[in-house]
């Protein structure tokens, strides 16, 4: 706790610094939505899913391949033959009623907490990515130091609520120690909320003693910190590596995302709703795990949605079956009154053109007009997240900041002043000098930085950049211009003998080799 | 009505012998939207914008630059002061009554009739662009052949109900006589319904007799079968030409859309809600002044809506207010009962790259999400209008295609079925052989011909070819396969000796030089 306090005065300090020094860079509050949802089912069809879904977790079963949840299970009055789990819908809505529907996570510093759950939504930068196009637009392998970048980047954007874990896989690190300094450039680079490795039980227990450090075991039991994410099999499978990583972090009172990794035709039914019902059973299958493990900790419904072309088998983003899933799943989560996260900016492209704009565009406004709390991969996504893409990166960023505005709805605080402009005005005239304009510009309509409007003559007279070169070169601004939030000493050498107790302790493998 | 009559049975001919033979560009019947409408406002902030809207039209007034306007108005009761008339609401209310809330938009032939209004839409290609990029993705004038092989291109995107007019501007041909040859070529490369010129009064009547050769003054007594469009010039002007074409069209019973071209913050209030209520009054005006010209002939409200930079005073695209605009807009026209008509896959960028992607998609999702009845620009529309880009086009037809899915909203037809199939694959197992997927894979997720998700591997195995490339053999692969519509060879004649009647009798210029 002292540690903690320590840390919250310095971290408040400089953010508040950097507030100063750096307007353009300030964090925008959590996304307080006023914009009505997209609900296309009635209440029928909402308990038709949810029917369905309890059919199916009592008739087929789900199968959680791990011995301690199946003996967990058995303790909560499930019906468990072999490794397949058959829950009664009375005991699966019990379960859920316990998780909280909002909440607010603590970061390490107090100015950039964030409300989430009800009518609250952050965006969180993509992760994951085996590859990046970097700052020269070249596809390679990626090493921590662009991890570090990256999350230089997600600090920076005001619309990223949360700088992620492994936007990119740190090949130059070994496998086995990757997570720890995965987690310390998360924690050091930026002071917004963070994700935390769940690769395996063990490492998210480091994740969790690396959290305890930063912020003290009292805050982790009172707030969450800290957000994991646990993949399931569809269909109706979870694994022991996804189960354990769970229990770090539901005993810690941390949530997780409950997260059916969907490929649409291929693990699910070749039809939406049917789709859905199965989604919605594994999910609520781990939601209610998550309450036998602590009765009450914060866990978050959700899914990764692509449907799969059945031309290639490959998945696809930016489909109207992806957008109508978002909506019916944002339905479903509101009606288990649980908070829900999906997927944003989803590209397919192996470059960022058209294509990617697109689709990513696409699942932008899916996710916002159907709700969802925990907006993920919302910077960076592209080749169906093989890789991360820099100049993808700031322009999604920016994007998250459109559709921010947007979803908060309509402004009427300056109506009747308006009102009286169009009068001054009348007919024929213009408002560019008039002072309600002069007053109100700024913040009347977004003027989006990596956009160019301007016409072709100045455009060409620029150097006729498009956009992957304008973003790169805003990305190397942002980078020149970042300042790194200060963090405790204290607080800092106690992270890096943590990692480096654990290096010793782990037995390592070779990194990846990243030379090609 | 004789040459209607012949022509409909050999349209209706053609049609479905292109059906039997290319199934691929079966043209798709009017949306008919299954999908809640985004709807901000409540009823008292509906009731807010259409009080402020009306004290406009009555204390403020529209200025209306056209004698016979002006003396219409007098007739009609209202308040006339030198050329601004004043519009007392109770004015306004009665006369919008009378226009008719959906109709049946009659094509020549009748499988490519479309429903309109109400929750049915259309989607109509961008016009008058004054560039394009050719099939080379070269940007240069378009000539007459540039403008026939769009209208080729539109007759064959499923998505697109109409093949517009002047969607690129002919150059070589004389100013003049421009209207008649953008009309035949409307008429004659497709068999969709399509929309007339209104670049003058009289234009606009050669228009009408064009469609009377086409359809029959009889049909056009009782069915639209042309749209045209009267942009405003706002704030709160309506001038000479575009409302001496309003005139031909609703006499002839043709809907006009009545379409305030909005600059937002330039000739609006710098304030969403304020400027809508500035466009509602502008669109009121001009919807009142359609039946006074005519009483019960079918017109359109709503706008062409952009914000613009306060940095460089261009027009912007897919920027979060443009979105609450349309969500505002959709609503005010259902309070009035009216069919309304917004913009579609807008682009402001200077070539086809990801900004136009992004751009595109906003405003895509807008106007579904808004439920807009009339959905132009829906293809080609790029660098703020000034061109319309071949490559952009066909994406955006498969776009409108992805839309139209989306807004169709969930099909429960197979959901039992799909359950058993759940069933039948259990936990760990895949779906890709199960009978229900192999009956279903087809209809169940949308595969875009356009968008490359195939690896990485794969993509550059097949050259790396980036998204305008893929779209441009896309469009000369249409192309060769673009069979023309049968035209009955006694209206074929007709259009053509009416042509050579008016180009004898309008005084010709030079048509512009494209030779640059």
């Amino acid at each position: 706790m002292e540690l903690n306090e320590r840390k919250s005065r310095a971290g408040g300090r400089g953010a508040r610094r950097a507030l100063r020094s750096a307007p353009d860079f300030a964090m925008l509050p959590a996304l307080k939505r006023n914009l009505p949802l997209c609900e296309p089912m009635d209440g029928d069809q909402i308990a038709r899913i949810d029917d369905a879904s309890m059919a199916i977790l009592e008739d087929v079963g789900v199968v959680f391949r791990d011995e301690i949840a199946l003996e967990d299970w058995r303790r909560a009055g499930a019906d468990v033959r072999g490794e397949r789990v058959h829950l009664d819908r009375g005991l699966v809505r019990e379960l859920i009623t316990t998780i909280p529907s909002s909440w607010t996570y603590r970061a390490r510093n107090p100015e950039r907490n964030v409300s989430f759950g009800g009518n609250h939504s952050i965006f969180v930068p993509m992760t994951g990515a085996p590859f990046l196009r970097d700052l020269d637009d070249v596809r390679r392998w990626p090493t921590v130091a662009d991890l570090n970048m990256f999350h230089k980047l997600a600090h920076m954007s005001p619309a990223l609520h949360s700088t992620a874990h492994h936007i990119v896989e740190p090949m130059d690190m070994k496998v086995s120690h990757r997570h720890l300094h995965i987690t310390y450039s998360s924690m050091t680079h930026s002071d917004k909320t963070f994700m935390g490795m769940t690769t395996s039980g063990k490492n998210a227990e480091d994740v969790m003693d690396m959290c305890e450090i930063l912020f003290g075991a009292d805050v982790m039991e009172d707030t969450p910190v800290v957000t994991g994410n646990c993949n399931g099999n569809s269909p109706l499978v979870w694994d022991e590596t996804m189960l354990s990583a769970m229990r770090a972090f539901c005993k810690r009172n941390q949530p997780v995302l409950c997260s059916p990794f969907v490929l649409g035709g291929a693990n699910t039914p070749a039809s939406v709703a049917p789709a859905v019902a199965q989604l919605n059973a594994e999910a609520l299958s781990a939601l209610a795990y998550t309450q036998v493990i602590r009765k009450g900790c914060p866990a978050i419904y959700g899914h990764y949605l692509s449907t799969v072309s059945m031309k290639s088998g490959a998945p696809m983003a930016g489909t109207p079956e992806i957008s109508l899933m978002n909506f019916m799943i944002g339905q479903m989560a509101r009606f288990y009154g649980v908070p829900w996260r999906s997927s944003n900016t989803l590209g397919g492209a192996k470059t960022f053109d058209a294509q990617a704009g697109y689709e990513s565009a696409m699942t932008l406004n899916a996710v916002l007009h159907a709700g969802c709390n925990y907006i993920w991969h919302s910077a960076g996504w592209n080749e169906a997240g093989m890789h991360c893409s820099v100049a993808k990166f700031v322009v999604d960023a920016e994007m998250c900041a459109m559709g921010y505005r947007m979803a908060e709805g309509i402004r009427w605080d300056d109506f009747d002043e308006a009102l009286r402009a169009i009068r001054d005005v009348g007919p024929g005239g213009h408002y560019l000098g008039h002072p309600h304009t002069q007053a109100n510009f700024e913040r009347a309509f977004f003027l989006p930085k990596l956009f160019d409007n301007n016409s072709i003559e100045q455009w060409q007279a620029e150097g006729s950049v498009e956009i992957t070169a304008r973003a790169l070169a805003h990305a190397r601004k942002l980078l020149r211009d970042y300042e790194k939030p200060k963090l405790d000493d204290g607080i800092d050498e106690a992270l890096r003998d943590y990692i480096a107790r654990r290096e010793r302790e782990i037995p390592a493998e070779d990194a990846l080799n990243t030379e090609h």
